[in-house]
């Protein structure tokens, strides 16, 4: 298998499994660091920060600064701090998320007619009156815009609901779709992966378990990609999908096999 | 204006607003009815038992028996009983959408894996948890029906969030449509009308303010149709509609003018 210089890592069902490290990982990446590889950790999930991601890695055996860490939280703090800083943002989505917006100087506002985007992520404590505010901010004329497309999100023994139905709940009211969704597959967050590695598109790999986020966000950008049997997906949905990867590996191991 | 032996009345838009009776009602009820037409009345809204629609029309000088109306939660209830008798259900609605089906046999269950049906309403106390109950109960097998259709309920002001975005947001988390509406403009619904007139459809007129509910159920059911203007429809969005109406009517006045 060709060597790149820069791997981007989706976490679960590619490096870990619930609390386990899929085998041969840690040894994976901590030989491609011996190679000399940048690496770059990835994930859709919003409710905890990229501290908890970094310890859980390090927990596992596999190396992480917490700087090499991208969450969709993350990646929408950036983006609205970018595109409109000090923006004021009504909130459907948990402290984590809150937390990385004020980091990075945007306001939550309580009022829903006080608000330039209503910002939906994945919130275990919606309620019916968030909703129905979202509702007042987007027809007050607020943006929607949403931290990733997750319908569910596996836990062990099945899944549970993901921001799919927070979104779906706007939208339901609305009448409206999302404008924009910041996290994978968006190019937005393969730009903040390449900000982190410093690489351009195409001397990097994109290393994840499901074709139509991991996969696809990585052809599009240019970069190759890898598909993992280790998570979600099984090698004959392979043959039927638009997003073909590069390579599918059994696991990780076969990076370095 | 032709004179017809059944009369379907949609509630808000057409024969009150808010807390007033539409001038003109009062006298074009009592009209009809000295004429020997028979009445029906007709609402999507769920979270309030049809006795009170009965006493508000009543108290705003329109006569009304209860046996007369029809809300989607009766439809539901009805539909369920005849359909799937005893059947166990984790309901997603407010209490008197629960009390129509306790009344006609259907199990109300807190334990989705226990559940035949996941059945959507409007409910003000919808939460994450519900959403997640619902996830697991469809994953399970439950088929997933709803009241009624509506995004957005009017109210002084207006409008707030209403079953739209219980049901997108269950659609968004399974990925799934919900498999049956049974309010306005299921033709489930029409029956219920019609049962209840005693009359078949050619011989009734649908009298509402909305083309996508009311006129186009009332033309898909066979029955004539009069949309009137004292609602949320404006005259110049009738000619782009599929659903057009066999009356404009400035008001429910036009029905004896």
């Amino acid at each position: 298998m060709k060597r790149y210089a820069g791997y981007v890592f989706d976490l679960d069902g590619t490096l870990y499994l619930g609390d386990h490290a899929i085998p041969g990982a840690p040894e994976t990446l901590a030989e491609l660091r011996r190679r000399g590889a940048r690496i770059a950790f990835l994930s859709n999930k919003p409710i905890e920060p990229a501290a908890s991601y970094a310890a859980k890695l390090n927990r596992l055996g596999i190396q992480a600064a917490v700087e090499e860490v991208i969450n969709s939280s993350i990646v929408m703090a950036r983006y609205l701090s970018r595109t409109a800083p000090g923006a004021r943002v009504y909130l459907i989505g948990e402290e984590p998320l809150a937390e990385e917006l004020r980091k990075r100087g945007i306001r939550i506002v309580a009022d829903p007619l006080d608000c330039e985007y209503v910002v939906v992520s994945w919130d275990r404590q919606f309620t019916y009156q968030k909703l129905n505010d979202a509702l007042q901010a987007i027809r007050n004329g607020a943006r929607f815009i949403a931290t990733h497309p997750d319908r569910t999100c596996p836990v062990p023994g099945g899944e549970v609901a993901d921001v799919g139905g927070m979104i779906g709940a706007v939208e339901g009211v609305t009448g409206k779709k999302v404008e924009l969704i910041t996290g994978k597959p968006s190019p937005i967050t393969v730009q903040e992966a390449m900000n982190l590695l410093g690489l351009p598109p195409d001397q990097c790999i994109m290393v994840g378990d499901r074709l139509e986020t991991d996969m696809r966000m990585g052809r599009e950008a240019g970069m190759a990609t890898a598909l993992v049997l280790t998570g979600v997906t099984r090698r004959e949905q392979v043959e039927s999908s638009p997003w073909k990867p590069d390579y599918v590996l059994e696991s990780v191991r076969g990076l370095i096999g």
